[in-house]
């Protein structure tokens, strides 16, 4: 399953990892979670740090990683299971395929080294196993100093974890790019069939049933919604009527754990009105710009801020917003339409690494400001080449912002609220596409959704000719 | 959302549990668990004990019923949630949704009466509260005398759902009749799509994209494979060949949670082939004969030994075993090729109330018996009038069981090997629905999806013309 590249970046990931930290390492992929009972569960999902040097989400799986060299902790599966479930690897057929240089039962795991350093594991009950197993509980709070010699190991573990997944290596691009490339086509299959959809819930069924036959889950609960304005909205319950716009934010995730994160918004009916379409071009303009000034070494900080110009300028254009762009940005004005973040880390998670808190997103010694415009910024740091992120601007009217009393005082002079009212057809648009940084500048890996006004358009209008 | 059918039944199923237990009940309804990081989870599923006497699956809520009044416990989200999740519900408004006597805050739950009944919550988060707010653990292992006077309320409690949950009310039959019929469309469109799908993975997007549509999530992880011998076989890697037989397990949940559980066996090419068509029709005939015979008061061990003699008698009549099929059936021979019980409970949960162990599965006083024929039978007990089951019998040839050396010399003299070699185009064969027991007999929720070899044809090629 794993292809010899693969194979190549486990090893090299792994022995980068001995380059960052002395000390040896386990990690566990977790196991089933019940969702109505005990054998009825939650599609598995291996824990992204073991995905990292593992390479395949093997269940109920601990590895040791010390000096470059990958030990897999594995208990083969009981005849029993074989009946219910079919035949399974041996140990040592796995451990061939991961590249592993050793391999034993999970009773191996307490015996196999001390003083390692691990990451908190991502189900409760493989926690609990690993606080019995290691003697002691893993760090999960990184905010605060380390108080032990563990627990400073455990940061330092997770540290060196964000130096090595912040830049994506082949195998990951690899699959970053297949993820982008069947959520294009999930994407494009439901603007294409969006004039024969009833329902919101249609419309969802016709997005991921693209990514199931890829054998893909998604990555993230899809948004798929007439209310935009509703930020993470997962619940489907809308008609879709010819006036609407509709927002889809959704992404596959590959089979071996890898995401994509794309949002369009479209026309109902295939035409954007006046004044959607006005919006819609402000939101893109900003999306282009930001695209295009992806370098190594900008701060995507920088790059919020851009897109907050340009939405500031446009929104000034159209008559929502008055005074001059620079101060609206300022006092953070835009951020009454535009209140999250530019984007964020992707890869194996859709917030890449969030499990870490700020420690991937946010550059040693930064932290989160509290500023309107700022404080949903999820990453500050300055671009590297082979990092991935997302760009995605948006423009929202959300009832529960806009109407605070004391917002509405704070912005009296910024906003023309008649103007406004013009643009009611227009509850949320994002645009947003998924970027790798590359010495020669952004490389767009959803480039082939469309983006434009007219080619949405002519894509959502195809199936009518 | 209830319609004033649904307020009526919860309000007698609140009754009913008032008649049954003497103490308050408090049950807590879950909180979303986390997929690869805490704000990346998977859908929410509130808990089936909850359900069934809330209606509404409502996020981290706690209901107390006490004399058949119920009290809503819930917090009200913040302002922030509202930014990202858009407007809420007031706890009142929700109270006045579900026919709640009573609301309050969830900071209430500890102080709201002693000495309480409880279920453990379905998440490891939540029976952490539950034990802090309750001030002891509840009761998870019930088969074992329970030894403290809260234990011993805990099982009273668990004991009353069973007798509570066994008999489906007008509510939950009109749930389950939804989930029913939008299963039969699911499995319709998947046949209706074989010729053109390339494999598993294609037509399982084809099946749930139907149940998608409709705002429901899969019940439990479908089955859509070419290898039907693997009998909780939950991925899709295969392609489609033509002389493959199908076996798909698939069944929708609604919104409010009520479950369908069906399986078709279908051949790719549109036509079984004679061998395929005769053990098809063994199976068929197992099934025709259970329902036939579901009546208020039958033993539901009895169908199973009435489909192990069907089997039986089928397969000496195709020449796969030898003997007097009286006698196959008492040494469990049949049970080489259907290793699992003939169905079981169904409702909120696929295997209705199987977080409770065998309590609701098996009558009190009976037990697991380790046969080879019944040690996987999960519903004994006589049925009773508005008792919804599954009848699910099968074929299959399982490598793991059949290449077993001491099974192979137990039924030495029971299978023609020979014969059986040239049945090797059937690997697995269940054909599953889902029925009411009636005064009147089954009544079976899913019978507008073909079973007949030739209907079951007619629909795959339907396509084609």
């Amino acid at each position: 399953m794993l292809n010899p590249t693969a194979l190549k970046c486990l090893h090299h990931r792994r022995r980068q990892l001995a380059q960052q930290i002395d000390q040896p390492v386990l990690l566990w992929s977790g196991v089933s979670v019940a969702r109505n009972f005990a054998a009825n569960c939650f599609p598995f999902r291996a824990s992204s740090h073991f995905l990292y040097f593992a390479g395949l989400p093997l269940q109920n799986a601990v590895i040791g990683l010390e000096a470059g060299q990958l030990t897999l902790f594995w208990d083969e599966p009981s005849p029993e299971v074989a009946l219910w479930h079919g035949p399974a690897w041996s140990r040592s057929a796995l451990a061939a395929q991961i590249g592993a240089e050793a391999h034993a039962p999970l009773s191996a795991v307490p015996h196999w080294a001390k003083q390692v350093a691990s990451l908190p594991a991502s189900t409760q009950a493989c926690r609990q196993q690993q606080s019995e197993w290691l003697g002691r509980t893993v760090l999960e709070n990184r905010s605060c100093e380390p108080a032990s010699e563990s627990a400073r190991s455990d940061l330092q573990l997770a540290q060196a974890m964000v130096q090595l997944r912040l830049q994506q290596d082949d195998f990951a691009q690899d699959q970053l790019q297949q993820a982008a490339q069947i959520t294009v086509a999930a994407h494009l299959q439901g603007m294409k069939t969006t004039l024969s959809c009833p329902s919101e819930a249609a419309l969802r069924a016709e997005i991921e049933s693209v990514m199931m036959a890829h054998q893909c889950p998604t990555a993230y609960a899809s948004i798929v919604t007439v209310h935009g304005e509703i930020l993470h909205n997962d619940v489907y319950p809308h008609p879709l009527e010819p006036g609407d716009l509709l927002l889809v934010d959704a992404g596959a995730e590959t089979p071996l754990g890898w995401a994509a994160d794309v949002t369009r918004t479209w026309p109902v009916s295939g035409c954007f009105s006046s004044t959607q379409r006005d919006l819609y071009d402000i939101v893109l303009a900003a999306h282009d710009a930001c695209i295009a000034q992806i370098a190594p070494g900008l701060e995507y900080r920088d790059l919020h801020l851009l897109a907050a110009q340009i939405i500031a300028a446009g929104l000034v254009d159209v008559g929502i917003l008055k005074g001059c762009p620079d101060e609206l940005v300022e006092r953070d004005a835009y951020a009454l339409f535009f209140p999250h973040g530019i984007g964020h880390l992707l890869g194996l998670d859709v917030h890449d690494m969030e499990d870490l808190g700020d420690l991937a997103g946010y550059a040693l010694g930064r932290q989160r400001c509290d500023r309107m415009g700022l404080r949903y910024l999820r990453l500050d740091r300055p671009l590297q080449s082979h990092m991935l992120v997302t760009i995605e601007p948006g423009f929202y009217q959300i009832p529960a912002l806009l109407n605070q009393p004391n917002l509405r005082e704070q912005y009296r002079d910024c906003v023309n609220w008649e103007r406004l009212a013009h643009f009611r057809d227009v509850r949320g648009i994002r645009i947003e596409d998924d970027v790798l940084v590359t010495p020669e500048g952004g490389q767009v890996l959803t480039s082939a959704l469309p983006t434009q006004a007219a080619a949405v358009e002519a894509c959502v209008q195809a199936s009518k000719s």
